[in-house]
């Protein structure tokens, strides 16, 4: 079967009272980007021809979140069920002909993958008009009950109030997912009425209309914990978990070794390479790339930073934005780097923070050692030659450039280039006043005692 | 119904030789605060008129931990059973006329909530003479059973080691935990023997002994989380997961989103507003209120701090005891504050550590900055004035105060005060030695190789 | 009975291909020791006569791990089975005559009570041929079934996919562990076929060829945790969690506190006291004592380290190897120690390094101080006498001496020895300015804007 174009109808207008936020629900986080974001990236895969995000209360914040995302905005003006909220896609979708998907933006784990075997059993030979995503809940509660066929087709959809004792003994529950083409889906929801006792139009009753005019519709099954939506703050831990339970698993079995998975946190977009090694307790933010055979120590917070094969990192290193480790390279103890690159087999293992900087090849930054790379107003750059030896608790007033191998003297305040091979040194002379400290000493004692 | 008088008598005579520990059972510490304590708080949001703590073994400690607590101690000189303990609360009681619960200083997470339904219990219309609180435990092992009515009555308690075959099968078990009028208790009490096999004086007779007469118990029933008893170290962290296990739930419903919540743990009177973020792996001492739309990265320590509306703090953020974040500041990594302030969009952004200071609005403070504010024997203030800048990895020597829109050059010592709008210096002048560093090198490499 | 000499096989010629790595399996770590060791150290306890390593593929690797162990290597070129890995280990034997246990190199937690109840069944009054360990796991999976006599004796041993329908309800599997005579194990190993569809020597077929001489072999169980296997990373990491699990129980019983038990990483050799406080988030590497009374707060990272009773570690201490810390010593806030010694008292409480150094008892070292220990070629001892105080922000540049009771000016660079008792200073005298910052805002202003 050849697969038809396809669109995508995200729904996104619910008010998410429970999350208790000035934020929109479908942009509160996981793994630090927007739940809605995920799933974009999710339908992005399938290159879909449309995708319409439907949105409500809030709605300023949903589009400016999807500046640049290709997706056109709907509005739901009126909270009038979920059937409502679809027909509201229809505009943007008149000159759309084909495989139509309908999502939820607060429903973020769904994977292209099973929206591909949506999909796929929508053009099956048996062309279903529509295929449902059921799932089967640890405890199936007041979900919706479908009750399908020997062969998968869906013999009832009843809701949970409406459910007759056997009906509720089903355990197979609709998720809301659902693939229908483009012609049907407006064509029957423009026969759902609003009869019931929330007044709402339900998307769901369009299976059984189909049902009416003898066109069956299909199930197909997903894991529960893949159709896990979020309407509260535990809810959003819940899936952020599931999220993170998953991206573990798939680092393990790609050759990282995770000494503690549950206390290592990815984000979205983190890249790891083989014989990876990570140490309880890290954090990765967005943007972080790590090559082969790099080690990760306890306490390591690590985004928007590239860190080549062979270097090590940490513990209680902070990677921030622009960071990049060249091979070999290593960043320790108390350490931040942003904006900054550290040259193959460089070192900068104690107490420092390195800001705009360029550090060469080898070379080697003391403990304590600061770049003063901010005036208040602008930012300025340091330039640490190769095989330079920045002594402890110097600071570099930047702009300021050390030349390859020079020294810079502990302790140091170096506001002038230093040039290839120079010592220089930049601090006061030392002065001793013999027996002071004891007379110090007397004095406050009899301070503190009086 | 009206509420009688309430007295609260706490057993804390036990040994605790399981903890294996010198401090006293009682007084390890659930987020932070010894549990006998969390129990008191929750007892004294009834009200009561009267507490007693029954102690034995090691009463020091405890009568220490109770100063100010306004609680009357009781001593049992010899462990003679769980009915002898209570007796010794009778004398501290015998002006008190009203109802009694009795408690347990081990069993630290009962509710205010449940001792209320207990109480509610005994002052309902068919006046039982007492209420045990039962439980259902997963593993109902040895404890004692409650055979209960159709409405709820006691018909029969029973030791496990006592009960038949029918009554182990019993899942309702004996919490212990007690309400019962004070006039009731002593009395039956009175009529408790010790001709048991451990020649021990058991509490539980008194229902028993209260049927003979023909006067009915009641039981109600608690989550088993509720009644959980601290035995052993290991039952110590079992009660701290509980307790955070609430805390954390209570958080996300109230609007604090925690990205991964069984990371993070709260100490008893963390104070959270709403849209506060909060990110793997933060810990929290006691006296923290966090304010609205406040965001806490990774790694972050916070005890005895506020930190206001808007305020950044972390990763790595260590603030202790008087710590004051005014709204939109920023404290980053590894930075300690401690009985500091700073003011409304003050930065302290990098390995920095401010004691003893006041940091103006809209002041920054650079990376490696250290206020130096104590000799040995005394503490001295810093102060910083608004919008001053301090470079990077400056000393400021207490006391000293540097005015507002001032510049403390980077890598300045200051010991003087700076006046408003001056720039400050306090370093060495930059001398450099051509060629040294080779020179350096190859005397280096010649004693390394020989 | 006596126990016969004992000898240890352990095979570890698998290829791990699931583990995705360079190293070789059994050389990946668990609480940061090789899992073969943590077999080995177990088999040790039990001092056998001789320890034979079976190695295939990647066995430089694991040879290169055994020096100093005392076990011979034997080498199994081609991959032929369980029972021709065995058999490579007899000429290492061929002096050896006594109980010979069968272990797994990547099979590490089996302890060594389990290991001698094996040789104790073996050496029983029935003497079994051979002494088998099953395990019944929650999933039975496509183990290997044992099926038992009542009297433990192993009626039959069937491979999954041979087995009738009533043997795969068994729960009863084959761990692969065994103990059995030197003498009567290569002699069946040299009867054991190839026959079957795999091409490959079997060593379970020794337990049916004995029972088809008449000779019949016992089974004793163990828990499954105790026998889990690993085969990729994510078993690794289960592996670990259940050695972490125990060792936590372990410290826990002993009388230490672990708020949150999961949060606390153990090394395989970690020495801990009585009443010793962990507090979340703490991270242990090896060679670790740690005496009575020591609290260690929240994101410690710990290794190599003594800490005597009653010191205070952390928040954010990092302990590195050589760092001795002496009773009621205190490491603080981001300070790193590393083969240095803090005298009794003696306190470093913020954003220090401290390397190659001494620290006299009751010494104070300010926050921000820096022991520049290293000039890039050799590393140079710094000796801090007895209630020396070193200010904030101070470099000591080694190899230098700080006198008992001198005291080091804030922000002091110390290049040479100061004496007893001596007050030394080493800083730019500090000027000023007048309107200077006023001069500059104007400036930046005006460029910014510009």
């Amino acid at each position: 079967m050849s697969q038809p174009p396809i669109a995508a109808i995200i729904l996104a207008a619910g008010q998410g009272t429970r999350m208790k936020s000035d934020r929109h629900k479908v942009l509160h986080p996981i793994a630090g980007h927007p739940m809605l974001h995920h799933l974009l990236t999710s339908v992005d895969r399938l290159h879909p021809a449309e995708k319409v995000v439907v949105v409500g209360a809030g709605r300023e914040q949903v589009e400016a979140s999807l500046a640049g995302r290709g997706a056109s905005i709907a509005v739901q003006a009126e909270q009038l069920g979920t059937g409502h909220a679809v027909q509201q896609a229809e505009e943007a979708l008149q000159e759309f002909s084909g495989d139509v998907l309908i999502l939820y933006g607060d429903v973020p784990l769904v994977t292209e993958a099973t929206m591909q075997r949506m999909l796929d059993r929508l053009n099956a030979p048996d062309a279903p008009v529509a295929v449902v995503l059921g799932f089967r809940p640890a405890d199936a509660a007041a979900y919706g009950r479908i009750v399908a066929d020997a062969d998968g087709g869906i013999a009832r959809m009843v809701e949970f109030k409406d459910a007759t004792p056997e009906e509720r003994a089903v355990t197979l529950c609709n998720s809301g997912l659902l693939a229908v083409r483009a012609a049907d889906l407006f064509a029957l929801l423009a026969r759902v009425g609003n009869d019931n006792a929330a007044g709402e139009y339900y998307l769901p009753d369009i299976i059984m209309l189909a049902a009416s005019d003898g066109r069956k519709s299909a199930v197909i099954e997903a894991d529960a914990s893949e159709v896990a939506g979020v309407n509260s703050r535990a809810e959003l831990a819940a899936v952020e978990a599931e999220w993170q339970r998953r991206r573990r698993a798939e680092a393990m079995a790609a050759g990282v070794t995770l000494a503690a998975p549950e206390t290592v946190w990815f984000a979205h977009d983190t890249v790891l390479g083989r014989d990876v090694t990570i140490a309880p307790h890290v954090v990765f933010g967005p943007g972080v790339h790590i090559a082969d055979n790099v080690t990760i120590h306890a306490f390591s917070h690590i985004e928007g930073a590239t860190v080549e094969s062979g270097a090590e990192v940490g513990p209680y290193a902070r990677l921030r934005p622009g960071a990049v480790l060249r091979e070999k390279s290593k960043v320790g103890n108390f350490v931040e780097v942003k904006k900054s690159e550290l040259g193959v087999g460089a070192k900068a293992n104690h107490l420092t923070y390195l800001g705009d900087a360029t550090v060469g090849a080898g070379a080697n930054i003391g403990a304590g050692t600061i770049t003063c790379n901010y005036d208040g107003y602008f930012k300025y750059r340091t330039e640490i030659g190769e095989g330079a030896f920045v002594g402890s608790n110097s600071a570099l007033v930047a702009p300021v450039k050390i030349g390859n191998g020079a020294i810079v003297g502990a302790g140091s305040v170096i506001t002038r280039d230093v040039e290839t091979d120079a010592l220089a040194l930049g601090r006061g002379a030392q002065e001793a006043k013999s027996g002071w400290a004891r007379r110090f000493r007397d004095m406050m004692k009899s301070k503190k005692a009086g």
